[in-house]
């Protein structure tokens, strides 16, 4: 048993950040994947170990933590293995604009046009008596808000429009950053690439008018780059959603 | 001239996490007071030096910084003085948790209720073409669309309920938190305390069934305690608004 555990879902957004973080770390960790489509972290078993009831949560020893991007700079303070943050100050300050730009304006949109887009349409074909009692035992009122938005399909067409017009700004504001430097926050790989990768490789997949070779070639470089890395495969053998780990394929280079 | 200038409101909310961060380290900083509600954050002097027109930003040598989280830590560890975050692992990761909570879910509805109850009433007597006018110089869309919300007084009776909602959770998270140790990430002042205090003090003032001596004893006495460190007192000196100068003294503890 190894000294950490990992409850988590796919290997993307926000259960991806600390996957990346302890696969970059080199740190083994326990795996424990929660079904989101099957409302797992609702489950009494895991509001024991997470009484939030969200997604990731990670125990270490007798210590359980949450929020992924706080988790992230914990693996990377904790744990010997190369650096994820930049040692020059302003390059910290880099690293944790981005984050907190991805984390309160980018993954909000992101996210919005996720749950209507897959995660509603995957929920929506339930029993409706199971759902209704899924949604009953969410502990977090908001949670609860968000999901039956998402089941419902009540998410106005203001906020669809206001969440794709973020994803085009953000789009733009990568695509310019890293036409700066080879990686996001810095002139090394760091916690704000493992951020950024999860939200935005399904940009082009997604969105694909907005993150494409010819419109974004530094952005599609960058999350190739990211993709091949052993950290990124390696958590991607975690993914037991078919259609996910069939489509991030799409990154990977061509065999010359 | 000082090495730092800060571009800053009243000592409070965003503006004055800086402001305490500095203070506490003991670093000199020229103060550049922008009025919030004369729009000046908008003015274009102001935009040359952050196109994004949001307040504070900090100009260290020829550096720009913005966003208060990441530049109250980039304060923290570029500057020598009292470290403002504790050494131990996990509580950096305490200090972090509560400041995503504080910037993502407390900050927005303490926020969304002091807009509609202070400055929304504070800048709506205005000449409507003036403010009009002002409005439109807002770089950024969504500060926009928050600023005529505010100004006409357009936040949903739903929506601020839902602020209130979290207020309270709020409120008795932070009480809750208090009982257990002095400081709020850990055992020394933090960079979570100085976030914390800017959102917090005006609690009792705005919502005293929330936060009063009887329901919230460990929130109070921490109000108090930072209120009267001299970071704190040395940061209200810069204070130009009379109603916030002379609210915020409900702190002072009464003399022997």
């Amino acid at each position: 048993m190894a000294e950490v555990t990992l409850y988590h879902w796919e290997p993307n957004a926000n259960s991806g950040k600390p996957m990346l973080a302890l696969a970059e770390k080199g740190v083994a960790f326990d795996s424990h994947y929660l079904d989101l489509l099957n409302f797992d972290q609702h489950d009494p078993d895991y509001l024991k170990i997470n009484p939030a009831g969200t997604i990731p949560a990670m125990t270490h020893g007798s210590r359980m933590l949450t929020e992924s991007t706080a988790m992230m700079e914990y693996v990377d303070e904790t744990f010997p293995g190369p650096k994820l943050m930049p040692a020059d100050p302003v390059d910290r300050w880099r690293v944790r604009w981005w984050m907190k730009f991805m984390d309160q304006w980018l993954a909000p949109s992101f996210s919005m046009l996720g749950w209507s887009e897959f995660i509603g349409p995957a929920v929506r074909s339930r029993d409706p008596d199971v759902l209704k009692a899924r949604i009953e035992r969410i502990p977090m009122e908001e949670r609860r808000v968000a999901w039956r938005k998402a089941i419902y399909n009540q998410f106005s067409e203001e906020e669809l429009a206001e969440s794709r017009r973020r994803c085009a700004i953000g789009t733009a504001m990568l695509e310019d950053e890293l036409s700066k430097r080879a990686w996001i926050g810095s002139n090394d790989y760091s916690l704000a690439d493992a951020n950024g990768f999860n939200l935005a490789y399904i940009i082009p997949l997604g969105q694909p008018h907005l993150a494409n070779d010819e419109k974004t070639p530094h952005l599609m470089e960058w999350l190739r780059k990211i993709y091949e890395r052993p950290a990124t495969q390696e958590i991607w053998t975690l993914s037991r959603v078919e259609r996910m780990r069939t489509r991030v394929k799409f990154l990977a280079r061509e065999a010359a």
